[in-house]
């Protein structure tokens, strides 16, 4: 299944993509796409609905992000071992993990906005992983069953803010709108491996990204695993899993975002997303 | 006034201390205290109240955190001139700001778990700020205008997963217990200087902190304003704001906590703490 939501931002609806590439309505079955129905359980229950009597969600409708009510917004941070190469960094030997603030989730079509003061944002696809069981103390042979499914992130980054502020990348990440998540979260049965998905990002048409989820260096087993030891995972939490070569900040000169740019991007399977970057008010 | 949150854990109900000191059930009046309930006008409301004509809440009744649905959980780090020496750092030039998972927050007087392989559970006692009302860009001078209330915070930290487990402490502030709050939201119309209020921690009725608030060295205000350049704050977000000297990590030896240790922790006009320690299930 992919599942969405629709409508304006903080009142968004649950959808989902029928047969036809049709977004259908879910408000009369289920409240939000969120951690409550995302269990095998309620997957399954939702699987049994027929669509087809659903109402149809005009095509201009806003598109949110895919997960509500998100606890946890927790990335991974140089994860492919050719974006460590590019940024001249050694692999971690474990897991670097940082959290973005929830406020910073937006739609996969939202505006982008650069904060005030900054000279460096810059853009990073990222495979997202939207968690459907709670987790703790998971052994990676058991971690994907904890997945509700998956969902392409764009995980927005101040570089200055993130590196030249104080210490803890947290100034960084998240800033409002640094985070779009969607558009949908496809669920893992419609996955086959998370590991081998192809991800791309362009900037005014031109191509920085271009990479594979399956140089990830610890892949999402383990990262789901490793993560459980040190706090629990619930239904809703979205973890991003770190960005292939390509970005900004490893240009050579380096190259960041400014107003009037547009970002597309996706995954493959997962779909696309598309971003106009303004500056903030 | 003094709100809390009372009842079995993710099943909160929201309360009112009333001017006797009983626990008074507002469940008739709100549906939980949370963001949507802490700005001025809405706790100007709360406060025409007649609480002497609702339920009185059992004294042995479990009290919950006091915010619930909290969206983000931040925190200042060597944010005490006196606990920077101790540290043997130097001042930031910046606040230092990290994140806790919103999932470790609990119960002011529920028992405090020591993750699986930890070595260094230490406590901090720290000065909570409830932000009720929206602030993104806002003016030092205007700061403490988005204040719902204070409370206390146990700011627990595993130092060996904050500092040696590959970069970025959130690693070490986000296990599950690791954020209790309460027993009450003060509101900030009685709390006559946030930055002059006595703190204190005992383990063991040993006390190892004894510090004040007007050691802080970014001060609340300054804090507010300078989280909300970097990402937008939202009523129920909680703020918390840096340890005065006097943790683990700074005896000498150093000592941290162990299963069958007891905490009693608090801060002048904001009431106390108090928490069991064990091992992780």
């Amino acid at each position: 299944m992919k599942l969405l939501r629709f409508g304006d931002r903080g009142a968004e609806r649950p959808g989902m993509v029928d047969a036809d590439g049709i977004i259908r309505d879910l408000s009369s079955v289920i409240g939000d796409v969120a951690g409550h129905v995302l269990g095998d359980e309620q997957l399954a229950k939702l699987r049994a609905v027929d669509v087809s009597t659903l109402p149809i969600v005009p095509t201009e409708t806003r598109i949110g992000a895919c997960v509500g009510q998100v606890g946890k917004f927790i990335c991974i941070g140089l994860n492919y071992s050719d974006h460590a190469a590019e940024a001249g960094m050694a692999l971690p030997d474990e897991p670097v993990v940082f959290f973005k603030a929830t406020s910073a989730i937006t739609g996969p079509n939202d505006d982008v906005e650069i904060p005030r003061g900054s000279i460096k944002t810059d853009w990073e696809v990222e495979l997202g992983v939207v968690i459907g069981k709670a987790a703790k103390y998971v052994s990676k042979e058991d971690a994907l069953n904890h997945v509700a499914g998956y969902c392409v992130v764009n995980d927005l980054s101040e570089r200055d803010f993130q590196l030249h502020r104080s210490g803890q990348w947290v100034k960084g990440k998240s800033c409002d709108t640094f985070g779009p998540i969607g558009p949908w979260l496809v669920t893992r049965d419609e996955v086959e491996d998370p590991q081998n998905l192809d991800m791309h990002l362009e900037v005014n048409g031109r191509r920085y990204q271009d990479g594979s989820t399956s140089t990830m260096h610890f892949d999402v087993a383990m990262v789901i695993s490793h993560l459980s030891q040190f706090m629990s995972l619930q239904p809703g939490d979205v973890i991003s899993t770190g960005t292939p070569p390509g970005v900004g900040m490893g240009q050579k000169p380096e190259t960041y975002l400014r107003a009037g740019d547009r970002m597309t991007l996706g995954i493959s399977g997962l779909g696309e997303q598309s971003q106009n970057v303004r500056s903030s008010e």
